[in-house]
């Protein structure tokens, strides 16, 4: 069993869904990793983490769009504020999502499915800077 | 420290909730586990992994209507269609539920409460053959 | 590689957000914890996990308040409602967070982000005990 420790950086320039699989893939790739657990975690409050469809940039327009409608912003009886409309909507979307992962490797990548990509899903509307601990045991 | 490799198949006949703890506990039976992690992964867009309550029949009902209710088809905003009504909302419903779940193992089994059941959650209206990635590490 | 088997006792007053990051750490420093995988487990269908946001209890009190609009009670299509109205709401909302979470541990600590807590969500209404089962694999 080897133990390893990393992180990759992912520039958001506002809400959306960045795609990082590649990014983790190159992590994995550095390594010469076999076989094993990859564990993806995500730091932030206001940021977080899912696995679907990469294929078709309609379904990831569908899935921004509908935290829009499902976690409305500006609701009267939202009290955490102080930085904006979207404060409070970014903290509930990312309870939705997701804050772990942990994804198998098989031969050195990812066993992700045919469609499925790894994306970090920015909630706030400002720019930031995010960054997702990436975590690998290998097993071989 | 030991590992294993395994997956198991999951005939769905359309929308619902499947219980497949016998299925993941038999597999672990198999191996004669012992104390240890089970890691269950599903790479598809449009099903995914939920853990609830399995004793009434009225609870996973309720469970499947929801969801329904939660993120409904045909909205006018949908772009992602090409599939069918419920392409984009098996996408939406997979991302609220889960792609990854890590259950502790103990003298074999897992580690579930008293009223707790595995599901394979299938968004898509028809049959579909799912399949689950299962990684096992025993630490005895 | 190390393995440890512990759980943490939650005594919830109802409804509500529970902070647990001082309760998983104590577990981790009574072990000597230096670097590895912490990994946490909810065997209840009607409570759950959730990471975010610990320092302004506005934020708290905004994602409780989110959780009773998304998931009304009193719906006229629940079935499961035996033990209350806030009987099947409580395993909608368990599946819309989360069962198990998988987190980094560097020299001994959780690698929480700054804002970030760890929190057992308490979904029903009466006072209920609450197991949280903790794994550590150490890597050392």
């Amino acid at each position: 069993m080897k133990w390893f420790k990393g992180s990759i950086q992912v520039e958001s320039s506002g809400k959306g869904l960045y795609l990082i699989t590649d990014q983790i893939s190159q992590v994995l790739n550095s390594l010469a990793a076999q076989e094993g657990m990859c564990y993806l975690f995500i730091p932030h409050t206001s940021a977080s983490l899912v696995i679907n469809e990469s294929y078709d940039p309609s379904a990831r327009l569908d899935l921004e769009n509908f935290l829009e409608h499902l976690v409305p912003e500006g609701e009267s009886w939202h009290r955490h504020t102080m930085e904006g409309r979207d404060d409070s909507p970014s903290h509930m979307r990312a309870i939705l999502t997701h804050t772990s992962l942990s994804i198998p490797v098989d031969k050195g990548v990812l066993s992700l499915g045919t469609w499925q990509g790894v994306y970090l899903f920015e909630h706030r509307v400002r720019a930031r800077s995010r960054n997702v601990l990436i975590r690998y045991l290998e097993v071989d």
